[in-house]
């Protein structure tokens, strides 16, 4: 086998072996583009060098053969040569590349005479500094001569106690083999560990001709876009930086400069722009160099493009015939409809203030408020308030729903506050280093100190935190995403739900495509005015003052329920019975029994104070979460379940007397035992045949801890359905509390690449996801009627949405604003995977 | 097939369908024993009755018969029927009977003619009672009438609005009725759901001829048996009550007062209880009545027994040759060896002050201390104390070791405080509800309150606390045991390992038969007075100061690791690398919080508290279980296991040097993923490399979190063995917080038989018990060598290790004072499954 191969002359059987660069020079020199002279050296050198640690005697060889050609090639033109990775797959950064190579008195001399002597010296020190970084000179150091070439060369020969070769040869064979051995870096093996390519594989090399720029007139570099990255607009975009060696980032800019100074340049151009465009039936980024007038394409790859541009180009594309419906939506990437579903700030703002958790994406600008009061007030009175609190209660939520944004000192991302957010789809940063002063009404956010009325940004996509009001883009619904979701809809087999816990809630997520709610929280029914009540049924000995709170709870409830399941008419509404652990809705410890103490120095009476204090301390748990609540409330206060039924049947009956479709199914929540369930639904049952006429609810039980998904054949028996509460479910199978372990270890994990994705995010496959097809087998053996639902943040995540569409679940459930994201993810999981489980 | 069997004519075909009482009764019969005259009734009737509510008319026809034969063979003693239910297993007390039927005025003169007038009245009110009990008249109310038969009557009537039959028939119907009804009854549907017997399976009756204890002289009722039920001593032993009607409980008494007035029956009697003990091979307990001096046998049955009695009486019959070594070993139970190993307070003790958890079986008697340095110095001193804590936390370790007894407030069976206490054999009572004032030093338990110094005795077995210093009985070493534990060490499979941390705990270990150390905690190694370093380590930022500091801990570990080493020399010693939540190094956040705000009152410099306030609070989590802890501490402060590994290592050459047979084995707590255990095997790999001999060390894993069990098959590849952690692989199978649930609902749990078990002290098969079937088959699929043993508490449960001998399990390490049950144990598993797992 070869290991050289001219960019010009590559055989189909040599493309395996030239890497994602390699290929694509030898098919723009084939198809006559401009592309620098050069040649590919085949991955077999790279495995041959880890191996041995020297380059094949042969390669090397067939290498100064192939620059005598390209010596050939150039005639009187002076000569340098750059060395470039040409990985399997692209590997943005990560590898090293060599430029200048052949500088020495005799070329700059040329270069000086060619063009310019400053040109020459620009050369020469970007000859060094190159050099310097692939022999790892300290940086520091090198920032000090950066303009001086001789104390450069001194400084890089004290370094690293080697000569700097002076001969063409010597320089191209040290580049050669920094970039090859740069496959073996410490973050080379990290990052391909994090994206599981094997390193064994090795890179390819290209060497070419060195094109400039930066050499005089009618010279410059530049990108060109064979459609726009940020809109997706039809017609090429250009941006050009006249004199500059390469394209520096990417500012849009237009084309005029390059007409108006080398008018066939352009021409070429836009012509080699739209036939790739044409070509590759996708929107084409081509890198290039003016060099006095002369093209030069570097590079050809698919052109990075924001969400609104994928989707637009997308169904573009369809539109021309030039792809098809399936391949546009696998074209589009999922996860980034985020970004366009949600307000964003404008680029160009000023640095954060700090940077905390991103808990529920999108951004917001607003006065700072620091109670709900004060939320709800300026919320009916128009003005956008961002919310910041300690940690957020059920007291707290009416603010949190009036609230343009939230920002919490403590919780992660299933924070009772990030799970609320993002459910409303209101922008939060949770777990924030902010020291929050409610006293003095004062937080303190990184070096400022803000009182309420101060103006604060916060971006929940990234966690930031900026001071003032900053000007942001609104959230952009296309026409093209509406198709694209349409046909996403005839592709998949997957439902999308949405958890959604108010009638407000439930109407966007039908908007937006829910074809359910798959979980409807209860919590909030517990919250505000009613915490007095629900209070008194904790604290309260008499079961005749039990009795009569739980009443007057059930008649508030009743209301609550009607109005979740009249947007829903004949969709089902899943209601999730309580859940959250008694504790929380009890007042702070701290604040308890601070009020004590101020009530006895004041002589104030005491014993309601005390009651508090004893059932604080009572419900208080060292790990709450694996203590008393779901289901085990119902066991302990039976009461309280009980009431939720009886509201829930009188609201089904109520929408059924107007004349309504409600679909009402009740969720028991950390169920762990079929004797969990069966006291549960014969509660159930005892109310439905009480309610008088038959009505018709279904039951089912979440599966959220391990034990549950063990004994998974015994809870289908007694279960309508199955919905999986994946976030609990991966904090017991993984033993991670998610609050606690963001900050404490579980970026850690993630940045030493111990976990590749975070478990909270993306589905663990082989621990908690194995759990669930077991789940899933055993379920549908017993009871081959079973639904199986997924109601856990992962609901909305795309590589978990292709899990469980291989598992056979039914729906997966997500907040509403991840609906788009969901519909997309599981139409391209039925296209990966045409057919899957169930 | 027939409904009723006479008891002196059942053939043996029938005896299925007889139950318990009705096989007992026919078979004495057959033999010859005086039992009273009557039949049983086959449950067949039971079942109908069931299944349509009433008798069946073949069944009351055969029971007229038979109730014909009885008259007559009663002749002219006057005749009344007893029905007592006779399930096909003992339910002792949860089944009805009904006594005295036929009493009516006409009877009662014949029995007032008979015997006397207030005899006859007895048993008309005692029919009454028995009645009223049937027919559930409130209980209160019948008391106020208990001395007045009319009275009663008319209430019996009132409050069921039915008469009471005059005639037997009607009477033994109503009786014979109530009784079937009684399987029926919650409380024994309750019953058989916890003891796994069928609801189908329904009860036979017995019916007899009522013979009386107390109708004069020579006439009493008592209960023998033939070998002395506390000690197992040869020989019967009979409690004779004269008078009674029936035995009242069982005080040991002599059967002197028996041979005084009755000696034929005397001698009659121990005549029987020497011929069944002789038949059964088996101490046997006789419940006879002498009526007028004529001996009649009611019921026998395999007498109950202490502990060390069963082993005495199981060794001696196999000494006798009545019996073999493995019928003896199985009928031993397993269980209760526990109470003879452990001292325990002598009956007729008061009542105790308060009952909390019982964590640490045995009782302890001595004065109350606070802190560890007074108990270490009274320890000193031989002064027997109870340490009374809120909670214990590594500073009072010390204070643990030298206590007689423990108790706190906080915490249960699996609190720090409780698996210290087990673990060195120190009786402990935790999660009472006392008030530890420390600043007072005072301590409120129940209505006392008590200052250091005071006496107090506790019962670590009940969770009783006792005012004063009880009277103990110690625990019992006895001859049979040994002898019975050697059998046991002949049948069965799995190895009896210890969790011994210290070099003491070790020694005994071995004493009591350990194979090795299963888990050695190594927490004790970071507490006392190398908290400061500790502290100093999790606190300082600077990297020089913390690499000081993990260098001495270093220094002072190697002589713990050698220490503990040297008793075990030759058996494995497995090393568990420290696990707790690092909060636990750090004091109370209150106690800091105080600390800061007195030293800023008082002008004191505060920098040093200030940071420790932040680390307290930087280390607080909401769920500790999940959080920061076992192997996630090497990633996050890898020091600390490097520092650990290099001590063990140091320890194990020493050792080598000292001519010594060290066998090390290092174990990794909380591994949820081949990543972790790459990482700390690396580690430990590179330690033992550069320790420049070859040292010998094995390196496992725990398997505590469902996901590790889940990837059992990765892990197996990087692991010389596996430990299941039983204790907190069932809080996150089943998402319980030992601790904190105890209290909150798994006592509720239990009572309402929701669980059957307590999950954390018998192993969960289905949930915790798949995981860990699931674990080994795929552990031992790529790795053959695999060792597989069990560290949680569960190791020394006997229904457990019956589970984990199944498994295939290769050793169970317990506490050593569990040892001795966790070999009989074991014996009688290998026994009950002779072919199992591996």
């Amino acid at each position: 086998m070869r290991f050289v191969w001219d960019f010009a002359r590559s055989p189909p059987e040599a493309s395996e072996h030239l890497g994602v660069r390699g290929q694509t020079m030898s098919g723009l020199a084939s198809a006559g583009l401009p592309v620098p002279t050069g040649f590919t050296i085949s991955d077999l050198a790279c495995r041959r060098f880890l191996g041995s640690g020297e380059l094949p005697a042969a390669a090397w060889e067939e290498i100064l053969d192939a620059v005598r050609r390209l010596r050939a090639a150039a005639g009187d033109r002076p000569l340098l040569l750059a060395v470039r990775s040409s990985p399997p797959v692209p590997m943005p950064g990560i590898l090293g590349s060599a430029l200048y190579l052949g500088t020495n008195p005799e070329t700059l001399a040329e270069l000086a005479d060619w063009a310019t002597l400053p040109f020459a010296t620009v050369v020469h020190t970007d000859f060094l500094s190159g050099l310097a970084a692939l022999r790892q000179v300290p940086r520091h150091r090198v920032e000090g001569v950066l303009t001086d070439p001789d104390a450069l060369h001194a400084l890089i020969v004290e370094e690293s106690q080697r000569v700097i070769p002076e001969d063409a040869p010597g320089q191209l064979r040290e580049g050669i083999e920094a970039v090859l051995a740069s496959w073996d870096s410490t973050g080379a093996r990290r990052w391909r560990r994090r994206h599981d390519i094997a390193d064994e594989l090795g890179t390819a090399l290209i060497v070419h001709t060195m094109v400039f720029g930066s050499c005089g007139d009618r010279s410059g570099s530049g990108t060109a876009f064979s459609r726009h990255p940020e809109t997706g607009d039809p017609g090429p975009v250009v941006v050009f930086a006249p004199g500059a060696e390469a394209p520096l980032g990417v500012n849009l800019g237009d084309i005029t400069e390059l007409e108006a100074t080398s008018p066939e340049v352009a021409r070429s151009l836009l012509d080699i722009v739209a036939r790739l465009d044409d070509e590759h039936g996708d929107m084409m980024r081509v890198d290039f160099v003016s060099e006095r007038g002369e093209l030069w394409v570097l590079e050809v790859r698919p052109g990075e493009r924001s969400a609104r541009a994928g989707v637009r180009i997308a169904v573009d594309l369809v539109g021309t015939g030039r792809i098809d419906r399936h391949q546009a939506l696998l074209r589009v990437d999922a996860d980034g409809l985020d970004t366009m579903l949600h307000d964003r700030i404008l680029p160009g703002h000023p640095s954060p203030l700090i940077v905390g958790g991103p808990a529920s994406p999108g951004a917001a600008a607003g006065e700072i408020v620091f109670d709900a009061p004060s939320a709800v007030e300026a919320g009916r009175a128009g003005r956008a308030v961002i919310m910041v609190l300690r940690e957020t209660t059920p007291e707290d939520l009416a603010g949190v729903f009036a609230a343009a944004g939230v920002l919490t000192a403590h919780g992660g991302g299933t924070s009772h506050a990030a799970l609320v957010a993002r459910g409303t789809g209101t922008p939060a940063v949770t777990g924030t280093d902010i020291i929050v002063d409610v006293g003095r009404g004062q937080v303190r956010i990184g070096s400022r100190r803000l009182a309420a009325g101060d103006l604060i940004t916060i971006d929940g996509t990234t966690g930031a935190v900026y001071l003032g009001s900053l000007p942001l883009e609104p959230a952009v619904t296309s026409e093209a995403l509406e198709t694209l979701l349409g046909w996403a809809d005839q592709v998949r087999r997957l439902q999308v739900w949405a958890n959604a816990d108010r009638p407000e809630d439930a109407a966007l997520a039908r908007a937006r495509g829910a074809e359910g709610i798959g979980l409807a929280r209860t919590e909030y029914m517990f919250s505000g005015d009613r915490l007095e009540v629900v209070r008194q049924i904790i604290l309260t000995d008499d079961e005749r003052e039990r009795a009569d709170a739980l009443g007057r709870l059930e008649d508030l409830q009743i209301g609550d329920f009607e109005r979740l399941l009249e947007p829903m008419d004949g969709l089902s509404v899943v209601v999730r019975l309580l859940d959250p652990p008694l504790h929380e809705f009890l007042p702070d410890r701290r604040e308890v029994e601070q009020a004590l103490r101020s009530a006895i120095d004041n002589g104030e009476p005491v014993t309601r104070l005390e009651r508090l204090a004893a059932a604080v301390e009572q419900f208080e748990e060292s790990n709450p979460m694996l203590g008393l609540r779901g289901v085990r409330l119902a066991v302990v206060i039976p009461g309280i379940y009980r009431v939720q039924v009886l509201a829930a049947l009188e609201a089904v009956r109520r929408r059924l007397d107007q004349g309504g479709d409600p679909r009402l199914e009740l969720m028991i929540p950390l169920v762990g035992s079929v004797e969990e369930l069966h006291l549960i639904r014969d509660m159930i049952d005892e109310e439905v045949h009480y309610a008088g006429r038959q009505l018709e609810v279904t039951v089912g039980t979440m599966i959220e801890l391990p034990r549950a998904a063990l004994v998974a054949g015994e809870l289908a028996l007694q279960s309508d359905f199955f919905s999986f509460g994946t976030n609990d479910l991966t904090q017991t199978t993984l033993g991670i509390s998610r609050d606690d372990a963001e900050e404490a270890f579980l970026r850690t994990y993630l940045e030493q690449g111990i976990m590749r994705r975070d478990p909270f995010v993306t589905i663990d496959g082989d621990g908690v996801g194995r759990l669930i097809e077991m789940a899933i087998t055993e379920g549908r053996r017993v009871n081959p009627e079973l639904v199986v639902g997924v109601c856990g943040e992962h609901g909305g995540d795309p590589t978990s949405i292709d899990f469980f569409h291989r598992a056979g679940i039914d729906y997966v459930s997500c907040s509403p604003p991840r609906i788009p994201v969901a519909r997309l993810a599981a139409a391209q999981a039925a296209l990966r995977h045409p057919a899957p489980g169930r």
